[in-house]
């Protein structure tokens, strides 16, 4: 199997696109090329739903235009910003981070705690949990305190804050396994996983792994429903849509 | 009370605005004043995931420009485009009309039942009910296969497929009231209404009482976390942030 | 419009219905009337079932006799007590002042608390927020130690244990409003949202705002299932049912 | 083991209270004596919330008077009228007749199915299901179109229509076992078992069952919380409380 | 009525199938025989997955060769092991210690915790909450850090961790009865009932009980569907299978 | 990566295993080898709760014999008989062909549904859906009529029957991928998915693609909680128990 997936940066910071891509490399099995893309316009951080909307319509941009190059779409950003938006486009599989750290906790683990970047996350966290129907397999969501930038620009000085708050999940919630909520703390895990004792996903290398095996087995997004394509409409305005002519 | 209220139609049909409008203001009390506005891009309906991100960051743009100057906001799509990201770039409240719906619905009925376009809408009905937390009251989503356009250019002809569809949402689901799942089929709501026999809620109409209540007990949306204002941050790209700078 | 609204205070305590009327108007819009009534008999508080099934016979006999006068009926005891019966016997809409301040609390926050008065009352609290269906939006019951008529004689006496409790429910359990469970703590409602951050919601004040939401909109319940009309049937007892004959 | 149990009929039917204490007899354990004793108002048959509620006071008045003297008591309505009022003021366990028959059905069946009466009783059911918190083991509410008299008036002309529909929940619905509806239907339990082939619960026969269990084994309400006696206070009213001192 | 129930001790420990009989036979009824039978093999406590995957095999045997010979069979481990499948084989009712201590807690209580021994024990504990679909009635899992084993030699040496951990249940958790998570702890529950004020349930004894009632009642397992007997099949190995033939 | 991964069928039909091993192999990545093996005892096929306890021990000493070799475990029959236990004694992770099938479904679809065997299958699936927490995410469980040994025999000749199943699973119940629920319709996967337009997952193919996406990643099942090793205890019996020693 040889695999080409396309993992995009939802936000525009460009180092945070070179740890994410590396990381992918990292986890990525013989055979599977990783290109990494930033988004190509909005903020340099996501912390927000109305960052999420920016970024969701960014990557779509992307999606369009580049998803069909690859065999698989990961979407970098633990708010799994478009995801349902860009199935409908990519005739590939397409996985969220906090999607793909959640799915391969399950196995794992009775049941997972998130442990977040600024405490405004944790209802977004709440409610990525909820889209993806695994409430009931979800210990708790815990924060650090630490913008996602700050995580981004000293990953080691974060590491403390960051298994502080796993140690509580595991400790106070009944959490056997971390899923790392932001694409910035990914290059932790291992480290993190060993101070814990407890299995700690990055949802980039969980993406990778899960495409692989989308991939491999020669799945992708059904198309009968929830993801069928847009159809054919007129469009206006700044953004583009894969079918749609231009008004 | 007076109270000015921005009703959005997120996608770009000037004859959609004008309908919603006209169904805000037929059901606005004394002293409220309605400004219908036609998303400023994007597509004519908005019948998939991909047509509602794009609708949401169309919506963002229009509360961002223009929220300040009202004492509440709608957004007149029944698949709440953009509703939490609104909520945290206007001091006012924000509402969607699927929430409106729902929410007028529930002292009405034992459960409701959602009365969507085309089939392709029975999963994003779904998922708008599972994100307000509303399963337990929603007896089931019923579809009449008419997409949006054609229901709004002829609202007549769809009233025998909407009613139908409701009808057996009554009669085989146990559905006590019917919300109509699209902007455009607002204007029927009291002929199917009276054809059915029971509570048919237009969210449109729903919405704007629904503000016009906040508006007059003087309560607007939490700040402290969920839709606390995104922080200022550099922005790249064709859209606009409040706050943010230009990178 | 103008509606004119009833409001029934399901127990014997004059001065709350004074207090709750007096609640009631400070909100209404301009052209709504309201009459606050005392339950013809009872007991002075409600802070348990038993108190709860004598409120509700009670209740029901004031929307018997009265409910045919007005546009629509609020139950202004944060239980809801006989609210489903309620519906079935009135011709105009009927709320509870539990539901009105949930309902409207939910476009606010992602989560609201209840903060209701003794201890006792934290399962009474549970129990209405599953009734209504609505525990996925819930975060916490927290309670004051504190009676209904300890909270009526000196709301201001009880102002810092219930800022205390709600301020808990924001810091620990991730509420983003609070809606204060019990009619008494209603002319707290401003106060206590200024020295919490967060909207704070009176249930009276949401009934009256809900009302004139329904009125306005012209919709009544639902009478093909849950709130039809009971059967006309031979009644005995001290109690009276419309429709009903004298055994 | 002796154990002296009441058992309430909410309704004023007294043919149905010779029913139900028949029934109650038929199944009481060697030692367990049945008193049977028909509300001492209200309506001959209870089919709507308001009529619930007009029963639930009637069932307290029972209850506070007589239940000093019994070991036990239940409630033989399946809508458990009074439940949670009732364990307030007794002193001895207290049980419904829709508690009892779903909680024995749950060791003998994966899911069980309610045959109520009237179509209108579904929301009724829905409910009494939610209110024991037992959604997960209910397969679904089938109902037979006959009234709560009709059926007391010719069980035996009743039996088709509740093996009818008994017979539809377990071919369509999945149930494994059928809870009758209202206590009119209990003498038909080992008929319509026999019919059906799966266990059918009289909820009548199971709260005595059940009743028995919870004496013989010396365990009777909590009163901690919810189901505390309420407080001694002023009563006015055709009603009475224990405690309470008339005002 | 007279009964014959099998009390089955999953585990190999003689002393605890003593106790475990004796605590049976001090709640039986009059006219009810109680055999207490030791697992034919396996470990001397069940405190893990693998551990109770071979005492559902021991279970089955024992079932298998005598269930014929009485008239109800009560799993004596508080993870119910091999409960379904000796619905299967059994012509009588099976009941599970933890399925007849939350069932006989239900009437009695708003919402239970569980006071289980090893802290392992709670997720094990939750999921059994969730296989007999109770969790909207559990308000906790707590544990006492105390093995099987040591509880069993020294009950009383045991008293007070179980009785602490019952008491933060009630205090912190909302807990109104306490079901013993642990056939060892059964001898202590009026003890620890007596010490906490609220019911405390031994599943033994909860079990004897349901299955008198439902013996007395004369309702066995459904077997149209869950529980149905397994087919004939060619059997190897060396555990056995009633209706099988040795390949 | 290289992994070898050790798939056990839980039934004794030697041809089985072979189509299961085929399954296996034709999915695996380069560099994964698969040992398929066969139960060393038990039943041909796995259609009831008794068989699949049966099963269950006979995983558990495949497990506890062999797992040391391998870098992953899948069971390979849809009740993922053994699971919990298994992942307690095996140094890699271990996973169920449901929970795999339903896993890799999600990422593809909004539903998904199961296509079962037997009817007397569909409580089992409903309880491994549940016991794996995905209820919000199964559309349905359907049914073909025919046993699992009808289908190993003659697979193309159950194409129809599975076909007509999961037709009806997207026609009627919203599905939008199709879980096989059975290890022995794993062949037809390809030739159901292209007859019904919609994604079919082989539990096997699925375990395979997810044990070599948590062995690529190199995590393991979280040993803390629930997933602990069992401590060393003294063992009697046919049955054996790594750690153990024989009494």
């Amino acid at each position: 199997m040889s695999a080409r997936l396309l993992v995009v940066n939802p936000n525009t910071t460009a180092s945070m696109t070179a740890a994410i891509g590396a990381a992918a490399r990292a986890h990525a099995a013989p055979g599977t090329e990783i290109d990494a893309v930033t988004a190509p316009w909005g903020t340099p951080s996501i912390e927000s739903h109305a960052e999420e909307a920016l970024a969701a319509a960014a990557v779509l941009e992307v999606v369009a235009e580049r998803a069909d190059a690859y065999d698989g779409v990961a979407i970098a950003c633990f708010g799994d910003p478009g995801l349902e938006a860009a199935r409908e486009l990519a005739p590939v599989p397409v996985v969220g981070i906090a999607e793909a750290a959640m799915l391969l906790a399950l196995p794992l683990a009775h049941r997972f705690s998130i442990v977040a970047a600024l405490d405004r996350a944790r209802p977004l966290m709440d409610d990525v949990v909820r889209r993806h129907g695994l409430q009931a397999r979800c210990a708790s969501v815990r924060t650090t305190g630490l913008s996602v930038l700050e995580i981004d620009a000293d990953p080691e000085g974060a590491e403390a804050a960051i298994a502080a708050a796993g140690r509580r999940a595991v400790q106070e919630d009944g959490a056997e396994a971390i899923c790392l909520g932001c694409a910035g703390m990914g290059p932790l895990d291992a480290r993190i996983g060993a101070a814990l004792g407890v299995p700690v996903i990055d949802g980039v290398a969980a993406a990778v792994k899960l495409l692989e095996a989308l991939v491999g087995y020669g799945r992708a997004t059904s198309r009968v429903a929830a993801f069928r394509a847009p159809e054919a409409k007129a469009l206006t305005g700044p953004l583009s849509l894969p079918g749609s002519t231009r008004a």
